[in-house]
């Protein structure tokens, strides 16, 4: 079974979002798709004349965006992926993760900054997505939760993958969940800028090392340290690469070691 | 099995929103919701800066208005809906004809008007709401559906309910499925200034009576002409009524004769 994550640079490409349903379409494993959001939600705030609420350099989830963003990623991403998989011949069906309880999540708690409606996710219910993969469906998550008291909440789709890919590693035999991150780069890179460079396997012993020497520092470090986390939990392995990497089997795996 | 539509007068009016959805969440039956736009989507609209297209009287569905429209009907009213449910204790999960392939329609056809994007529905996908309700989920349908070639479509919210109801009434025993249309008059009226004058039951021989007496006219005509079909291909009866006529089981019964 396999949990595919694709970023805001790929939704943002519609060449690119092309490709990677055609990957995910010819999946040969059950499949579950979860998706980002990409610039059209900045779009649509522009369009409707508000500005993106930021404070810190963090993008809040006011109100109005709360809105904005369950129409665009709820609405039209969600659905034009699914509409474009179904012309794949892929049964695709999208989820918040209100829509059958999917993905049950809490507002994040107010400390140095309010982020307002932004979800901390409390788990993936993997009794429904498993369900309707047995029926031949494959769910397509977009990044909307809900508290359960009929709260939507803006919540990371990289967090969302990521529970989704242990909730059905522990409903699963052991080993048999993969979680791929669809990105722009062929992997972890030593180098950003030598496209060799890529890391083909990192352990936690192997990935703890690439930290203390500085080889794999910023943005990466959170995505990293969740992907062990979700090894940790079952899933069998996770690969981080851009379309091409995956495609070929390459990219970077995370394995328990 | 009962499937209720409720139209834009309730997602109007957030009070008559929530009894309708406490209702619904209070069904004993298998129960399917369909919903359909409102104002909301006018707003946004509006708000985009946009002037709603129409021609003789019509709403066409341009490129930009299906965006919008399906950023509101499939995002924002669905999963507040859904969430709404959910609060409830009601396991609802919401669709777009898309979704599952739950609803197929066809672009309609250009004849002395263009309605753009506009779908005419082709058949409701009984097996996938057969296959929900069996699992204890309860189907939000919005009125955004799909061609299979990747194209989403603005679609009629009253036709999706009745298509919906014909489907599953064909795959039910006979009889076990109604349809329940939940709109601003406590039933089809004789005389719109007198709340008593609802007709209790309608067959096609006395409906065929009304309309050559020109009691039943105007936008009642091709939402009975619709019951009746849906009565014609099996479903048990069509009731027609305000929130408190269908609590109470009263409204107008369309039934076989």
């Amino acid at each position: 079974m396999i949990i595919l994550k694709i970023g805001g640079n790929i939704l943002n490409n519609p060449a690119a979002l092309a490709e990677a349903l055609a990957y995910f379409a010819s999946l040969p494993e059950p499949a579950v798709l979860v998706h980002g959001g990409g610039r059209k939600a900045t779009e649509v705030i522009a369009a409707m004349g508000r500005e993106p609420k930021m404070v810190e350099g963090r993008r809040i989830t006011d109100a109005p965006t709360l809105e904005i963003v369950t129409m665009v990623y709820a609405g039209l991403i969600n659905k034009q992926v699914v509409a474009d998989l179904q012309a794949l011949g892929c049964n695709a069906i999208g989820l918040s993760g209100a829509d059958g309880n999917a993905i049950l999540a809490a507002k994040r708690p107010v400390k140095t900054i309010d982020y307002g409606y932004a979800g901390d996710v409390l788990g993936a219910n993997a009794p429904l997505l498993v369900t309707l993969l047995d029926a031949g469906l494959n769910p397509v998550l977009c990044p909307i939760t809900h508290d359960r008291q009929g709260q939507l909440l803006n919540t990371n789709a990289d967090t969302i993958a990521n529970e989704t890919a242990k909730a059905l590693a522990a409903a699963r035999p052991p080993g048999s969940v993969a979680l791929q991150y669809c990105f722009e780069f062929p992997g972890v890179m030593r180098d950003i800028g030598d496209p060799d460079s890529w890391i083909p396997t990192l352990t936690p012993a192997s990935y703890a090392d690439h930290k203390a020497m500085g080889t794999i520092s910023g943005g990466m470090v959170p995505k990293l340290d969740n992907a062990f986390a979700a090894v940790a939990a079952g899933v069998g392995e996770v690969v981080i690469g851009d379309l091409a990497a995956l495609r070929a089997g390459r990219g970077t795996r995370c394995v328990p070691g």
